[in-house]
């Protein structure tokens, strides 16, 4: 069967997460109802990366395979338009053909992740559901220099949710950055994988160093501890961004 | 009475428009709703200029009088309490004590807008409501150049809504730039002031020139036709943004 790659873009606003839960609507319910309005088949669509209830993709990978070829754009097209016609919070951004060994899941080498805090004293409301309000000020230069000790290859039990069902905790985390401008600090993560609730949870961490209620030693400290409760409180899924995948033999 | 300056950020989308109308809800009656259940007073509320249901304002400013002195901070942040209870999508990012000859509307010496176009194949989620999309391909550059035919001192009778109430049509364009950063278009525009729609106006313009159908010669000659008629479509409201307003003595 023809196999596809699809980007995908959703607001996590109105679903439970990427996943299809028996509990509410989820972006990759959203996108097999698509496909079945479309060509009547029941898939199973397999996504890059769990997203939880609230975060945002602007580049989730999904593959999916069909009974009969398509030209990538008219899939495309043909899917935004069901998708639309269910007002859906989903579309496809883009769609390949690819061969049959290609995974969403196994095959992806790194995934992009950016998070959204933006600090000021008022509410947000055109950035309402798009980032986490921080009403205090954060001092950005020290949350990146908190950050860079979370860079490189370690056991991460600090920073995952107790519900990880990951077998390891140990991951590489290949850039933490956080960068500044005007209200808006955004934090950039790169990993070949990521624990649940990781980026979050370093989220909440940084944002204390930001307050001076951390110390980039207090920081260093936390991961060392490999003890979950040396965490900060996790920050909101409203922040969190699924930017990119990467697979062997993209274009740069 | 002292007098305040607001600036005020607000999703359009909801609202009939920043000004009060008996049609619906708006802006200008949220924050005069604020005051009343903040302090009591009825006030009426002048912004430094009207926008349409659906443009947004991240830099809109207001002046208003009332009854006892405040610190600007505590102004700010308790009609942002009410605004919030009320579940307004409008909240006052910045409040300052000035004196009772500054008027939002007069006293302004310059007004910024932005208007976002999204050029995609796909339909906006995560920006919805947040910027025009246009499915087809545009050369900003050729916007650009465009836009460069309609900067100075010109009767723009071919930019303006039959609906305008201003005596006249003769404005002088300060800035009118068009930029690009992936698939996100960018038009800028500075004046003193606007005509009624005149900004949604250059923008379907803009975007004919991007799609070809439109010269750079064409739109000098839509201008110097004084003819609403030569006008292209104009552009929706959700992609318009009022920016910022200067007035004299305001740091740069």
């Amino acid at each position: 069967m023809p196999r596809f790659r699809l980007t995908v873009e959703y607001d996590g606003t109105p679903y439970v997460g990427w996943q299809r839960q028996d509990n509410g609507a989820s972006a990759q319910g959203a996108l097999e109802k698509a496909v079945l309005s479309l060509t009547g088949e029941t898939v199973s669509i397999r996504g890059a990366g769990r997203t939880d209830s609230g975060v945002h993709a602007v580049g989730q990978v999904a593959h999916v395979d069909l009974s009969r070829d398509w030209a990538p754009y008219k899939l495309r097209n043909a899917l935004n338009a069901h998708l639309a016609q269910a007002r859906e919070a989903v579309c496809v951004v883009d769609a390949f053909s690819v061969a049959d060994d290609f995974d969403a899941r196994f095959s992806a080498i790194r995934r992009h992740y950016l998070y959204r805090i933006i600090s000021r004293p008022s509410r947000l409301v055109l950035e309402r559901n798009r980032a986490w309000w921080v009403s205090k000020e954060l001092d950005h230069e020290q949350m990146h220099a908190a950050a860079q000790q979370l860079v490189g290859h370690h056991d991460f039990t600090t920073f995952r949710s107790v519900h990880c069902q990951a077998h390891s905790p140990v991951r590489t985390l290949d850039r933490l950055d956080v960068s500044r401008n005007g209200d808006l600090i955004e934090i950039r993560a790169t990993a070949q994988s990521f624990l649940h609730n990781q980026i979050r949870s370093f989220a909440g961490t940084l944002k204390m160093a930001g307050e001076g209620r951390m110390s980039v030693d207090d920081v260093k400290a936390a991961l060392e501890a490999r003890d979950r409760s040396a965490c900060g409180p996790v920050a909101p899924p409203e922040g969190l961004y699924f930017m990119k995948v990467e697979y062997p033999g993209d274009a740069p």
